[in-house]
């Protein structure tokens, strides 16, 4: 983490942290500067609204916001704010994260959420939407995210071998 | 409409008034005084915080609140109040209200919200319940809802007969 | 438990007692009499009936009822009282609890059931919501509300400390 | 209808009766006497209770119930008997009779519903379930099935020719 | 298993026995007589018919059918009878059994099938509703299942008792 | 329609037709002989079982089955033949057709349905993925169908032109 | 439309134009230059790789992309570009979008779709979303972006009283 | 594996190998030559496009694609060849499946999926659907699918007995 931050993670509640890792990681491989945050659209009203003005008025250019259930956190940030705001709806109930999926995704006409998947997937992929949306005034980071998509098209590549042998391996031949 | 209401219904939109309508009529019926208001969770969050701050300290003791889509606005109510909140998810969107089921129903733990059915069976019975929660300080009301009560199980009771001979109609004897 | 109880809590069965603990220990927390009945409105009914009557009588002002799969208790007490009515819908099916969701929340105009999120969320809720339906007649309990409310808050911003360090270590930074 | 009734038909209200009528008509088809009554679990729940020990004793052998939305009925009325509850969920809420389905076929163990189809096709299927099991008693009546059976595999075979017919206007060949 | 069996308890592959063995149960614990068979919609459909044909001319009156994923079998054998056919939707697809239920309960109009809740409730509720459908004809076995019946309740009460105590240990009160 | 079909097109009901022309159309466009019957896997399953063997015999090799609700017939339909089943889910119920996709796509292991979208793309894909099977052992179908793809790609490339023009006037530009 | 533009908006159908043209009447509205384009993932492969292409090297910073069904395209065009893809689920078919919904965002780890909400609310959003990217690098686009949010919010005020007014003659009050 | 392949087994990532396997078995066991490859539709979309190109001109007739989440893989091989497409939806992500299954299976008009169950069994089925259409062009296969379909109903009467000795030891009888 650092100051001077371009991003803000923020997440409902510290048992997201594993899950919203992911991001962080993304970013710092990006070589991008994040904030990180707990902080509760419905426990901590009070205390998101005045992150998010505070965040917006030091220099945060997108919000990525994780949370489960009826996952309000991404829409009170978006409500907040008119820098980009990207969801990550957490599967942590028992319907598997079609709460939080409809509850990021589904905003209405006028306060648009951007939603990822739901878990893992959706906070990787929210560094790197993170990291296109800044590459827009950024020509070495758009670089580095070429880079980046060369990398997996080569780690694709290269899992398609060890694939064959365990196939091999797999069914005795 | 009275000053002084004990209830406030609330509505993300104008064009959910007429499903919402539903819950006044109920409350008019049991002669408990209510305001109306629309506000946005997200269009005009500021507003909504003022509203329910304000709301509360001239008395309601009971908010009803109609979203649809990614429901966000009960949750948002219930964020800066004690009182109950009810919840009635609308149903506007292609998912059929599925959505804001779920927005409305699966809040985290420690900010409830009294989540009833989907569109207007939901508005009617936010009315109900509003009466019912308040009816634990006013024992007229009490009288007021058991008599409804059985109201309802008199008209069930009418209308049996009737679709009695509207089968004799139907199957032609 | 205590007698003059002012909330019941019901549940279908006694393998639900480890979920609905949770709405009897906030109940204790905020300082609310409950007493608590495991019933069955399949396998029981004749009992349940007169378990809601003679509680209403005793003086019990709120029934949180917890049930799974196709959770009719709910819906059955509310039809024999005017009292508010919580349900719990618990998630033990296959179908991760959306069965006892839509049968809880999807009540028909005339008796609503004050619904929460599915399982243990659910249940923390109810304890509250009780809470907060009592104290439209009992101010000190308003207080004890609010202070728990505040006391949410702070523990998020803590947590918000915790996540941070713990990111460290998760990052190798 | 007809006293000294076998079946009973049930529903949750008179709205539901266009899509209940087709129990009836196949009943009326297959010469089984019926008896059909309009009656809430949630609004005349003593009524109901009423209804199904009377109907038992009167000689009522199986009840076909339909309801929507929470469908409760069918298990209310399961509870309070052990005459087979056939159970047709109806599909009038935003969410396509899910809700109704759930509600009635979920049913915990101990207390059976035998559900059928959503609407329509589950009302006709529900005349033709209680003639099933009356038949066990009953042989003329199984010979009636079997011919009702053979009639439906004559209108399959009937209905194809025309079928290439109508095709051949659609294709314009 | 015994000859002259009343009922025929089917499933689609012997994975299935575990939850079914429950229907077995059941109908052994009210003195009902069965068999049990294995077979295959789409692997063994000469022999699920010639199966079929052979039970009921051997006095099979009832048929119990559970199946996965889906769920054929339920509809197969009843389009080769007019006896009752009972289903059980089994979970073990990734989709919770919803696959199951509704290739169980969506039967089209002419050719139904009791379904009952996905799993082992579905297995043992079946048991009960194939008695429920013989004891038409059987009155001792009607008050089998009315002691069944009783006994249930009594343990519901028993269960109240017992849930207290452990509530008190759960608390530390 | 011709004798000496190479596929036959089968349907649960004759309203299946008007969808399931769709697949005639494009098999007609192909210039793939074809024939059509309506048979259904529960109201005549005898009738089912003889035409599917006949049909084999007469040298159809694809089997095109449109069904709705519990769609069993493509899945009867393969448990009888080792030729290719191509399964059309219909969307006639109240559930959109999440039945019978659910009931034609769920196969288990070894009688597989190749099963397309619900509704009418399902059915004019029906007819293209026929062709695509049976040009296995015809160059000249290949030929046809490669010749169609590059159509539908010239068709999409001429309505992005219209849509441009239509933009200007819904925008009144 | 104009040369040089910062977006381009996509869409698999002509059909599709109706909702998508909202997002066209953001763009206009908040005076950022598009382009609009029709072409398919499935149809027209090549196509569509050589459009994306070509549009980035012209100057484009922003897709947009509706897609239904089935919805490859959002993931087709992301994955040839290191641009942000903006998704937007069209409701075209029996599944009222949920199958496009979700073949739209849960795109797996490396490829990000930045998905809104369920037809014309989405395609309102993914105007003001791409708005808000592109204001990264445009002090006065901010501006406006800001200036937009305060209308709604005093659109929203304006309708509140509208809404009160409606509310007296649905109540004859 | 062998050269001159007539199947390709395709697959958006390494860890879908273990499910995919199946299919590769049940080739392997209907003596089918196939080859395997890992490519991702998003990650490395260029080889893919080159991959589908080269196998369908070395030979391969029909392409099995196993793919999760929002699974494109089989779409886009089928938008780059008129051969059979055969789509296996992977369970890996929250939703059980259910994303891949509709993102697999919805494919709009004119590029057919021929679709088989979520998992394992579908990719069990994909090796055999895909020697189905193989077989249209090899009666020898066409024996061989016989054979193993007479197999399986073998096995399905021989796990029969087995089940009801295991009931015997289950109910203590």
């Amino acid at each position: 983490m650092s100051p001077n931050s371009k991003v803000s993670i923020l997440m409902g509640s510290a048992s997201d942290l594993e899950i919203m890792a992911r991001a962080a990681k993304e970013l710092q491989g990006l070589d991008i500067s994040y904030e990180l945050e707990v902080t509760s659209a419905h426990r901590s009203p009070h205390r998101t609204v005045e992150y998010v003005s505070g965040a917006e008025s030091r220099g945060v250019e997108v919000f990525i916001v994780g949370a489960g259930m009826a996952a309000h956190l991404a829409g009170v940030v978006a409500a907040h704010t008119t820098c980009p705001v990207i969801g990550v709806p957490l599967p942590g109930s028992s319907l598997g994260g079609l709460d939080s999926l409809l509850s990021t995704v589904q905003m209405p006409k006028g306060v648009p959420v951007a939603t990822l998947a739901i878990g893992g997937a959706g906070a990787t992929n929210a560094g790197i939407l993170a990291a296109q949306i800044l590459a827009r005034a950024d020509t070495s980071l758009r670089e580095r995210l070429d880079s980046r998509r060369r990398e997996m098209a080569e780690q694709v590549a290269a899992s398609s071998e060890d694939a064959r042998n365990q196939l091999g391996r797999l069914l005795g031949g």
